[in-house]
């Protein structure tokens, strides 16, 4: 999808002011006391909280004044249908478990593109006040150390590499064993960081990020900012990720090679 | 371990020097391309780099010219014998392997104490600007969003309480199966948050840190912060936790004894 210049500019200042909106709101509840988490799922502990409501419905606030003719896909508030072609995929806390537990890996995901992915991506942290923005060919990082490109890292083996994933038990037990034969051949693997790992993988910090089972508003945002970066994010097969499921981020081609002949061998087994 | 008030000053004024001088040192290398890590270990990669090196100097530094008869005892440096009764304790990095992958959740670890344990201790996360500090019946945290007090959580039953632990392979296959009957029956799991978890921990967003396997210079200055905070740590048996090896650190007394009986009945079982 190519957009004029005058609508990239336009949509990089909405996606801002969106990340603006929700950062004052989920810094309003996070770490306080009155906070409380309510169970979305019946069967294992899915949280949710009022700061991912409010924090979405803050955005969508601002769409429907600044882009109203735009469609949203939401996690906590669902479907807009819009007009434009463009819609805005929008993860108010990704990490709501790490948001409850008051670290500083959660994060505020905002994705704008069409139906073949993502064109605008921000993976916004409020506590450490760090911004990774990406798309229409720039990546860039705004946090406490200054205004920095990002720039994923050149290849090396997987032996030398770096794997993260949010929870040892990713996925089924067949995609566990998929990700543990990649992590097991390379030289540092960890967890819990939820979207932070994509954002640590867009700046040059780390060589995977290997997930299951993810919806398209917790992916289309890394998409958006490691390609601009420089790396790839694909499914487990090589095809696109922005619809969820299966992901494989990696800092380049080689290593997601590498990753994902593994992946598919342990599959196949 | 009853100190003037004084001293109590003194103390606490060279442990945040101690901590900003390792700031300064570890912000200087963080994230950067240059950094290299090595492996101090033959068997399983445990990395080094010049900024736990370097950061452990300048701490050293000061306290050869503002407490020079002081011990110390540091990760990267050894033991450096003193005769006033009083060990400055020193992790000049606590996840080294969260460093070299860009998180902002390794910690600079700073206590002082005798034989009996820590008087004084801070963890300090120089990226984020955030430093807990507990010490002589107070603890405060000064970060982000200004100073405040740290308090840990009241009691709650063990199937509402939040766990953390660094790594999924906890210590020995006993140990693990020890962590994993206390986690199977909590609400909520999290990993990979290094020294971070302790500091959530005592600022009441989270009610136990699990782990083991520890040197003393991972646990001294988190009991430090921990107790002036309302909560306690020690090891699985209830015993003082400050030499290292297994630590149980809890928000309160109640489920201390309610995780620490899991943990014994899983190591007999």
């Amino acid at each position: 999808m190519t957009l004029e210049k005058s609508l990239q500019d336009e949509l990089l200042g909405v996606a801002n002011a969106l990340a603006d909106a929700a950062r004052e709101v989920t810094l309003r509840h996070f770490r306080q006391p009155s906070l409380r988490a309510e169970d979305k799922s019946g069967d294992h502990f899915d949280p949710v909280t009022i700061a991912d409501r409010d924090a979405e419905a803050a955005m969508r606030e601002i769409l429907s004044a600044q882009r109203p003719q735009d469609g949203i896909l939401g996690e906590e508030h669902g479907v807009t249908e819009g007009t434009t072609g463009l819609t805005w995929v929008l993860d108010p806390i990704d990490g709501t478990r790490g948001f409850i537990s008051g670290t500083p890996t959660w994060g505020v995901l905002i994705a704008v593109g069409d139906a073949s992915g993502p064109v605008l991506g921000i993976i916004d942290q409020p506590y450490i006040g760090e911004r990774f923005t990406g798309g229409f060919g720039k990546a860039r990082v705004r946090g406490p150390q200054g205004e920095t490109a990002l720039q994923t890292r050149p290849p090396r083996a997987l032996n030398e590499a770096t794997v993260f994933t949010t929870f040892p038990e990713v996925g089924e037990p067949a995609e566990r064993r998929a990700f543990e034969s990649v992590a097991g051949r390379a030289r540092l693997t960890r967890y819990g960081m939820d979207c932070y790992a994509y954002a640590l993988l867009a700046a040059g910090q780390i060589d995977l990020v290997i997930e299951a089972g993810l919806n398209a508003y917790d992916i289309q945002a890394p998409i958006a900012v490691i390609e601009a970066a420089g790396g790839m994010v694909t499914d487990w097969e090589g095809g696109p990720a922005h619809a969820g499921g299966r992901a494989l981020a990696a800092a380049n081609p080689e290593i997601h090679t590498e990753a994902m002949s593994q992946l598919k061998a342990s599959l196949r087994a």
